[in-house]
């Protein structure tokens, strides 16, 4: 499937039109951003290693009854997707208290949760994606009560399959941020990637980061910190 | 009812222990802030006005089936109440965009919600009184479920109860906040104040602020603007 004219282009990726009207391609790219932007860089082989460990995520979830956009890897940084439209909701699953929930609540970064936390972000760059509620996204319309229950039900599924898939390759998933968008029919999948970009992942032993936090907190080993996450995931040496 | 030691003092009341183990003493102080705190100033007899405002109200509310700490008005800043352990969740419920609200969705302040907002915060002054969810609120331990159910039902009926008085008074009620604690019975009860330190006022003709944003906002005329609430509420003309 070809690629013809760009869609869209966000930090970390870009969407372009095919010639089948329900389906795009994903380009990921090796462009870093944190802080809502303020932060900007590049990894090196980011879009690869991002492409090629989100792909695998979602083959794991689709066998496992999660739908998804993915329909095939094309190259190394480029995947046809269904073509949806983006939930502006980012779906937050949390296990271990970091970033963001820790500084909000005043828990030590590292204390593990007793149990997963959801949060909902309203996807909105100007406004610096703030956290919202269910009577915000009421009052938007962004979702309808039973979206969002789906949005919900989904991502604690997700949590689920993917910390049982992590903890066997030594990996704490502390959280990640989801996507989700509403196909031509109007089935809510999941999109966008899950990635070092949108989850921190914790080596289950050394507490070593291993995710996009070595680049915001400028930690360095970045890029081998996106390769350590490929290998342990795909059982892949190189790109 | 003589006051005895103070228990507790807060950046606008003060709690004093009584002869009775299940009553407290609130007095209302004329200090005012801002801002978390960062604004400090005082409202000549803020203490009075808030103290007949807010009795007013919750007399209106316990007469209306609402549940209070409510017992009875001892001297111009001095109330009787029963003793409770305030849940340390800021209940705020907004039919109209102002604020934090506005900044956080992007809305206009002034736009009218198309339902009415409900929203809960963490009452933590270091943490700065964040914005938190169901869960957080969950891991936190803060409330049960059912306990958040009925502060939130609660929060609603009492919305309902103050606009069908304040819109006869000219008076567009904008946002509150409100907090509520649990008697030694383990009774959810209506607490703290309900005053123009806690909700937005407008006057439905002009769009005059009669609240707190005068403070904050450096409007003038903030005294004036409580002594005019009391008049509208009690129909009192003087202190």
């Amino acid at each position: 499937m070809e690629k013809q004219e760009m869609l869209y282009e966000g930090k970390a990726k870009q969407i372009y039109k095919t010639a089948a009207e329900d389906e795009v391609v994903v380009y990921f790219k090796d462009d870093a951003t944190a802080f809502d932007g303020e932060k900007q860089g590049s990894i090196l082989n980011k879009g690869i290693m991002n492409n090629k460990i989100s792909n695998f995520f979602f083959k794991y979830l689709e066998e496992r009854g999660i739908k998804t956009h993915f329909l095939r890897e094309i190259n190394h940084r480029e995947t046809l997707v269904k073509k949806v439209e983006i939930i502006p909701i980012e779906v937050v699953m949390r296990n271990i208290a970091a970033g963001s929930l820790s500084r909000r609540l005043g828990l030590e970064e590292g204390s593990r949760l007793p149990e997963p936390v959801l949060e909902f972000y309203y996807k909105d760059d100007e406004l610096g994606d703030p956290l919202i509620n269910e009577s915000h996204i009421k009052v938007l319309g962004l979702a309808s009560q039973a979206q969002l229950q789906t949005l919900g039900e989904e991502a604690a599924r997700i949590n689920e399959l993917l910390q049982e898939f992590l903890q066997q390759r030594g990996i704490d998933l502390v959280d990640f941020k989801l996507e989700f968008g509403l196909t031509a029919g109007q089935e809510i999948v999941l999109a966008d990637e899950i990635s070092p970009d949108t989850c921190r992942f914790w080596d289950s032993e050394t507490g070593e980061k291993l995710d996009k936090d070595r680049f915001r907190r400028d930690l360095g080993g970045v890029e081998a910190a996106y390769q350590e996450m490929l290998h342990r995931i795909t059982g892949k040496e190189e790109l």
